[in-house]
């Protein structure tokens, strides 16, 4: 009497990344629950077992569904947002900012979903996942009917989802008890890397990962300059520093590696770590090419990632595996250097090493999970079909196959798709809840473009500085100059602060004037005993709204300042300016008191233009119209004291002149 | 009154990559006859144009039909056949073996027709080719509606369709000369690359293009070896070689330029030669990557090519758009190095310009030809859909969308492809007989892997040696060498020819013994005034039917031997034996006659063996098996002459003691 199972998947071409290789043609796989009963010939395997459903794989290869050691899922909803950026504008200027205003429970939620459904499209089965609110990817993934390691990352900034690394930990270990019993879902928690982390992060999170068996992903070496700022700081590589703060006394997947030392492989190899690196996206951020033939030969667990899709921008394995297969040859000069069946077993056998679950995944063997992909093969990209070599069929999968050719998927032995027909999710629903996101987004962005406040705010650590301010400029001679130092020593002028400061300014300007204008400025204290350091500041002035007394300008505009903590080119890749202009000014620099009222005394000597000055500028700061009526007047006042002629004022700021 | 046009494309996004970059929002194009006759908003489009068909392309981006720049189309029918090998295994193992048994006529309209529906599913409406018998290539292209240009290839060496290259002159010029008035096909001629051609070919073909007006295509750069061996060869790299021979004085459409220096980039710019990298197939071959922002910064016609499906595997413009925008990121750790819309202008625009078609076709402009792609946007691996920022559709065309969102397709304003159907080629037919050429390939190869007679006659040059050989080996003493010397200058024996070599013998052997064994052979003379350079030859010993006569061993056996022309590397490669075994040893060889006969008498002593010899060797070659009964009888007289007792006698080859 035959046997009886559920599931016989039949008459295909069964590629088992076992460790013989074997390949079965016109081959069955039989499936009772959960579980791969057995693997052989269909003829075999339908002369042993009664089937409850026998499936007709003709055509089609059966392979192990494949593994995604690293991704940011519910980063698919900022797929395409901004692109061909430096990394920090990417990063500063467009994820964070948006990931400050928008990732919330629902949002995770909704981003996961969408990425499940294109995962289980192109045959991916077991994810591994590092994001917030990971408790709503652990959900949607389950939904979904996928496998996945699930990281709740943790960092010693702010994140969306904790406020310090304290509450962060502590939603970490709330997420572990609550799902760490789930068959196909492992929560854990993901320090998201050494640069942002600190070393009792990576200790605690390990205490945690130990306590429940879990194991822990991280980032690691994904850029040269991470590798060389660690040096620099930890007076240790990404990996020596990770090993060192207890990272690999647990299992550890490691996302990336581009940058890995031989001593670093070494490290690896010992600690069984996992290295997992995201061909796409290191490309795509510049990152480099890891070495992944050197990962092979070491016998490091290597896998292979997608990253997030904001970086990559999708989620296919086959795409990965492509670049596995070809990116190594090109650098190397070696066209053997990863064949296909290599990079085919670091989505599926070694992969599975990789993210520490190969005792239940990764290749179709009696004993381990139905998680299985069923290709097309011989579509209009991948025909014909050549068999005379056992290798052929690694060719086709490797070289030819494509996201669009998975026909079926199974996840412990549960139908997710069939005939490319999802079974677990409302693909139009997931489509219209995330456009629906992404359309709030793109408003968001769209309104930050056209206003710089938006903008500037958005990057954060703005102060809005004043309503009014009361300002005159003059250009004035020497001999003024010595009357007002003369004046500042004098009974009617009580001077607070005196400096000394060199100033280099550099203005955003637009043709649409009334977008404002931006300042960046550098500087310098010159006077002896000052502080070396210069200060670094940003400024957006809005339009100013001019309205001119005897003989001083009231602007009635609103200013905003921040600290600079960016590069020149950072902020001229973020706010796009039509035109810039560099001014370099020295400035004698007082506070004084007149009549009781506070004012800003410049005399100022600009470099290298036509009319050089000294300029006299007086201004102050004022809350209120009422007082800027007062303000004025005085200052009217001072500039009769000083001698300064009306005929001298100039009323353009010097980036106009 | 609205104007008449045949066609409205409606309500789509339409990327024009016209020289302003433009993109319309709710866009469409109005379309009389072959021609493009206004781009504008959907509302405006319609207000002026009465279209006898309106096409909704609402949720999808319209934009110029792709450009592949580099092709060898027919080698579609290649595809999968074998991978990760070096080069020249590649080359002389496996394509030009396969390409001089099967490639006729029948099989170029084939494959072409395969590449033809292949591309059109994936949005190339244009492709430059480069194969033999070209005129198949032109045909399948015409029927199937592409536009093409068709280069029939043109080297030294004897090519399927042509002996000699007078020949595949001769054709070129009868193929231009049939289709040079063609609408979509361009005829003309390939000189395939500076290494395989003569001054005199390109000279010609220069001439011949001069004559008819048009373009000409070649290789050049595709590897650094090629750029090394050109300097020492020709005392210049491949671009100034084909400066140097005229093959830019016509408009050249150069493929690949991977190893292009600054000085040729020069050259293309100042020739306004097309360059066309090809980047998935310069990784799989390991050529490198080439230097695609400097050729877009110099101001060099720069496209985008898929090369043949041999080495790539699949022809998909998208794919090579994608890699183009993420290798030079990769490779310069500058992620902004070809951004999204430089990429897809390589495979429209820019490639347009690259194979000097640019008044055509490659932008979406009033005048230009109807090639159109309509490709849907928003699928699960490509939503959500930003637009805040103009260049996002450039993002999502350049890194999200894949050949499998291209829904329409038109070519001359002639409908190829309409909501996936093809509407000029049936898909089944052309899969169909695809698979029955590769069946009849597939044969070929299983056929020769099993037999090692046909892997050696595949690589060409093989004479098979004799049917039988007479043999025998004894173990002597020096004092029999001794002896046998003064023998050979006795009256019994004449001595022909007499030598002293070392040889390095390489064995290659299988588990299954009856596959035969293969020996390489290095041969040096070393007696005084002979010849200073080895020989190299590669000898099949088909399995032995040993029949032993009293003192000497008679081999039933077929031998094949044939010049070694390529390196150990190419032939353990190609071979693939389970065992290699090396033995170097010195001979002492006389030719004799004795009783009339002729035999070879070899006095070995083996290098770094245990019993290190020395041996005698008597051997006479023999075509009969009468013959070789006589010749058995003799070498038993020349052994009881000589004093070896047959206790001495060693019945194994070296190669097995």
């Amino acid at each position: 009497m035959r046997e009886a199972v559920d599931l016989l998947l039949a008459h295909g071409t069964v590629v088992t990344m076992d460790p013989d290789g074997s390949v079965v043609n016109d081959g069955a796989v039989a499936i009772r629950g959960t579980t791969i009963v057995a693997i052989g010939s269909s003829a075999e395997l339908s002369d042993r077992y009664q089937a409850s459903e026998t499936r007709d794989c003709h055509g089609c290869a059966i392979i192990p569904g494949l593994i995604n050691g690293h991704a940011h899922v519910p980063m698919s909803l900022l797929r395409g947002l901004v692109a061909d950026q430096q990394l920090d504008v990417w990063l500063f200027g467009y994820m964070f900012p948006v990931e400050s205003h928008f990732v919330t429970p629902d949002f995770v939620y909704a981003g996961t979903q969408l990425s499940c459904a294109e995962m289980i499209r192109g045959g991916t089965t077991t994810f591994v996942d590092m994001y917030y609110f990971e408790e709503e990817v652990a959900r949607a993934a389950d939904e979904a009917g996928l496998r996945a390691i699930c990281g709740q990352t943790v960092m010693r900034l702010p994140t969306p989802d904790a406020a310090s690394y304290d509450e962060g930990l502590e939603r970490a270990r709330r997420f572990i008890e609550q799902w760490h019993a789930h068959g196909r879902i492992v929560p854990t928690i993901a320090p998201h890397a050494p640069y942002t982390c600190t070393d009792t992060i990576y200790r605690e999170a390990a205490a945690l990962c130990r306590r429940y068996g879990l194991p822990m992903t991280t980032h690691l070496s994904e850029t040269a300059r991470e590798v060389q700022e660690s040096r620099a700081e930890r007076e240790a590589t990404p990996f020596a520093y990770a090993a060192r703060v207890g990272a690999f006394d647990v299992k550890c997947i490691a996302a990336h590696g581009v940058h890995a030392t031989e001593d670093d492989i070494i490290i690896m190899r010992d600690h069984g770590v996992g290295v997992v690196p995201c061909p796409s996206s290191n490309l795509k951020l510049a990152s480099g090419i890891a070495p992944y033939r050197r990962f092979i030969d070491a016998g490091v667990r290597t896998g292979l990632g997608t990253d997030g899709p904001a970086s990559n921008d999708d989620q296919d394995m086959f795409a990965e595996i492509h670049l596995a297969a070809l990116l190594p040859k090109g650098v190397s000069g070696d066209p053997t250097a990863v064949p296909a069946r290599e990079a085919l077993a670091l989505a599926t056998s070694r992969g599975a090493q990789a993210i520490h679950l190969e005792h239940l995944i990764g290749s179709l063997m009696p004993g381990k999970r139905a998680d299985i992909a069923v290709v097309e093969l011989g579509r209009l990209h991948s025909a014909p079909r050549y068999s005379y070599a056992a290798d052929s069929i690694y060719t086709h999968l490797a070289y030819s196959a494509r996201a669009g050719d998975v026909r079926d998927v199974l996840v412990d032995g549960r139908w997710l798709m069939r005939d490319r027909a999802l079974l677990t999710l409302d693909e139009q629903a997931v489509l219209r809840r995330a456009q629906a996101i992404a359309d709030e987004i793109d408003d968001f962005l769209a309104q930050r473009e056209v206003n710089l406040l938006d903008k500037i705010l958005a990057i954060g650590g703005v102060q809005q500085d004043e309503l009014f301010e009361v300002q005159v400029k003059a250009k004035i001679s020497q001999e003024i100059v010595q009357h007002i130092v003369e004046l500042l020593n004098g009974p009617d002028i009580t001077v607070s602060k005196a400096s000394e400061r060199t100033q280099y300014d550099t203005y955003f300007t637009w043709n649409d004037a009334s977008k404002g204008r931006i300042r960046l400025r550098e500087d310098h204290r010159v006077d002896p005993g000052a502080r070396a350091t210069p200060k670094y500041a940003i400024t957006l002035t809005a339009p100013a709204d001019r309205e001119e007394y005897a003989s001083a300008v009231r602007l009635g505009r609103a200013r905003y300042t921040a600290l600079a903590d960016r590069t020149l080119r950072f902020y001229r890749e973020y706010f796009q300016p039509d035109h810039i202009v560099e001014i370099e000014k020295q400035r004698r620099r007082w506070r004084i008191f007149y009549k009781g009222e506070d004012f800003a005394l410049n005399i100022d000597t600009l470099v290298g233009y036509k009319e050089p000055g000294p300029y006299l500028e007086i201004k102050s700061r004022t809350w209120s119209s009422r007082d800027a009526d007062l303000k004025a007047a005085l200052i009217g006042e001072l500039l009769a004291l000083f001698g300064v002629d009306e005929q001298a004022l100039v009323m353009q700021e010097y980036v106009d002149l």
